[in-house]
């Protein structure tokens, strides 16, 4: 290919591919197969466009939505890591920081910068953007998990507590979303899903 | 739950999940299993901002990446109908048309009317958001089976100009692209991926 941009930007699109095969804990609704990070992602990124007016902050939705799609793209070197793994979880910054480096560093300078950045602006979790896509990070898995009878709680043994230190950033970013995630919770601890410590 | 407006959208949701299951007859790189419509919406929605700068004319950046998350939807519905399938296209209008009423009627009114809009708006093609995210969904598909060596093509028989009907629109939404997809298609000729009629 002469435009030795474009080629740069398709070999990029060609990699990001492999994000449909990095397979997380949660299973889809009806009990279905595990979801992997590109389904999880594209979810993510409708979810923000409805659920916009629960937004504690304005928010910019093309930046948002962009957050969104690539934010796990790192995965495709670094593997998923379940939130509830403890010693994955010490090595993920590392493990994830390299991934970006590559990966991005595939895309023209330019572009490879301005999404490495907007990875970093969502780990960092300080902007209204960050805030609003880390409330989707968690609710997604949580209404697909609360559609499943609380599954994926069940099969790993998780308790109250662990889920709500997992989604108290949830808490900053939407009120309205986080109140409903506590009623999912508790419904889920009086079912028995989720131990009650 | 007591707010009705954040039931239905999150019955919404839920039922969005099931695109996660329309499979495509594009396979992923690598000679992989056969992608799934979400992950097919994921990979164009990041493509439109990856690729922006060849599209044929200004667009607005969210509203493209929000057209192409939803604009297979339908398909949970309706099913997918192949692109060289003249039988199903026949008919593909009318069974999409259905789906979406009952689809994005399960929304809040508001955001129901919006979205349905928004997939009508993709189907006529007539404005610069719509052509260029007919330009992903044309070459999104076109990378893949050539990164595996036109096997789609190869396995349904498919000629040339069949490809080149499929893939005229891209042609209005961005030069640029249309002159990297023929460049493509007529390597997969001359390899023998595509039948020159």
């Amino acid at each position: 290919m002469e435009n030795e941009r474009l080629r740069k930007q398709i070999d990029f699109i060609l990699e990001a591919d492999k994000e449909k095969n990095i397979l997380r804990q949660t299973h889809l609704t009806g009990n279905g197969r595990r979801e992997n990070d590109a389904e999880h992602a594209w979810h993510m990124a409708i979810m923000i466009y409805l659920l916009k007016e629960y937004a504690n902050e304005e928010f910019d939705m093309a930046k948002a939505m962009l957050m969104a799609l690539i934010h796990d793209i790192v995965e495709i070197d670094a593997g998923d890591t379940y939130a509830f793994d403890a010693k994955g979880l010490e090595t993920q910054d590392a493990r994830e920081a390299k991934a970006a480096r590559r990966l991005f560093g595939m895309l023209p300078e330019d572009q490879g910068e301005e999404l490495k950045s907007l990875f970093e602006e969502y780990e960092a979790n300080e902007t209204p953007e960050a805030r609003f896509v880390r409330v989707m990070d968690n609710f997604q898995p949580l209404l697909l998990n609360h559609s499943n009878n609380g599954r994926d709680w069940k099969e790993h043994g998780i308790g109250k507590s662990q889920v709500i230190n997992r989604h108290i950033k949830t808490k900053s970013g939407s009120d309205v979303i986080w109140e409903c995630s506590e009623k999912i919770i508790e419904d889920n601890v009086r079912k028995g899903n989720l131990k009650d410590e």
